[in-house]
């Protein structure tokens, strides 16, 4: 049978990998308004979680969350490469392909995101906290990096719409 | 006369565009100290100065450091065209080629110096907080993204740095 | 006056100073043809010249244009300190602040955009002959990636667009 | 047993797995030859391969080389979730994780390096057509655009020696 690309497929795919990893919606949208609450004083969970939403429908970030959790889930029964098991196995300091995927995923609303993405990823609140408990057993190297590089995505995404809105009050 | 790039000119006049805009590497050796004292107790300030100079050794950073300084002192003379001497001026939330400049500093050492980057831009100790202060009448919205991005740089050579030393020490 | 970003200010200033540069949406567009004719054999100017139009519309696009072209023009009038001054009007290899800021315009559509980016910058076809011919006096070392990172990223947009109207054929 | 980061092993692993996947440095400098002899005549396949064994050193390199053909050889084996399956196997245009992880290994030696890597992805010269025939059965989604890659960051590394040399010459 000939290969032909299904969208709907690798959205539904990306939404069951995060689900099946224990990451809520709710959850990258409470980091979307510890990092924008303060910004925007009236911003409410249901924004937060549309624009989560929003920044799911990408294709860029399904394909980044896909590959991301791949790679977390391959380290978690011992099939990658021994050099690159132990470094994905570990989160090592000095592997940043984590990293680096997660910078595809913020760029999706531009590079105003990139500071929102370092800074919830060092402060590691909500979520954030747990995937990087290093006593469960589970491996999230990929998972943390992408969750936080979603909630500063849809924080940019957030940032753009309340332009729109103050402009369309005042009449510009 | 032909043109042929100078690199020893291009270096001090990096330099120099630094020191005229009130920035010394003590400063931003002191933000690499900040973001790297916790993982390395023993850090001096030796140490991090000599990384951040290693930093501004790169051209890369130099062609960084020349171009969003130069931005700057367009704005605070205002000879900028009009909607972007606005954005400039005022560090519009939304206008992010000061990150994308930045990120083309952090990658020097790789992407590991991402999350670095985007912490101390939002917390903004030492030198930064002065940079943000929209009091002065001085315009550093490159600046501020261009010192951060240098300590994040710098401390990514740290900790490749680090790990050389503990390899040698353990005989591998 | 307090100061409040007006975006549709932002918009006409950067579609007035690709204008006054001497740059025509059809222009662009005849990069996307040619990039994206072989592969979609029905491809029309049409369809390109509205894929270039949407992503002029992004904001992300507009402060690149602006902030590469008013460099171009600085060194154009020799505005620029003197060693960036050399490297910008002579285009210098080693300097590549341009790629950095086209890297923001490309990554609008997502990453599958960085080929086409970099191949139509070493062909060179179309207006970006012209852009290169070092005989003018103009200077265009930020125009040229410009032009062709938004050709690029009208590029991705008509591949993501394409895949959609297949899998709605397919009734997917 | 305590986990503790072993870079020569990280270093070998990655040698090997281009080895293993029949990759010689060779035929990655000859692309770095086929990119620069145009701009250094007398530019020779020593240099090139010289070129090639430093970026080949760099941590950064190595992680993303150990990553991606990772992906690959796990594609071959049909090991991964269905819907990144069927996009990594049929190398998926609209899947860019690819030139992601290609963008980390060209930053090794700056941003100049962004347009060769995009000109010889699509031009696909020596190795790189062989990488790219579909019909081996073999699956290189990830490691052409990593040869490419690491031809691009060996190109920019020669062009900074060069005007090093240069520089010497005229005793700047």
């Amino acid at each position: 049978m000939e290969y032909s690309l299904n969208s709907k497929k690798v959205a539904a795919a990306a939404r069951k990998m995060l689900a099946d990893r224990g990451i809520k919606v709710e959850q990258i949208a409470e980091l979307t308004h510890f990092l924008q609450s303060k910004y925007y004083p009236g911003l409410t969970m249901e924004q937060c979680i549309e624009s989560v939403e929003s920044v799911l429908v990408k294709r860029e970030v399904q394909n980044a969350v896909l590959t991301g959790i791949q790679l977390d889930i391959l380290a978690e029964k011992g099939l990658l490469e021994p050099a690159l098991q132990e470094m994905v196995a570990n989160d090592e300091g000095l592997y940043g392909v984590d990293e680096i995927i997660a910078l595809g995923i913020v760029n999706v609303y531009g590079s105003i995101g990139l500071t929102n993405y370092g800074y919830i990823d060092k402060m590691k609140p909500g979520i954030l906290e747990h995937l990087n408990d290093k006593s469960t057993g589970e491996i999230h190297t990929f998972l943390d990096d992408i969750v936080g590089a979603i909630a500063a995505a849809a924080s940019s995404r957030i940032a753009h719409r309340k332009q729109a809105e103050v402009e369309e009050k005042e009449g510009k």
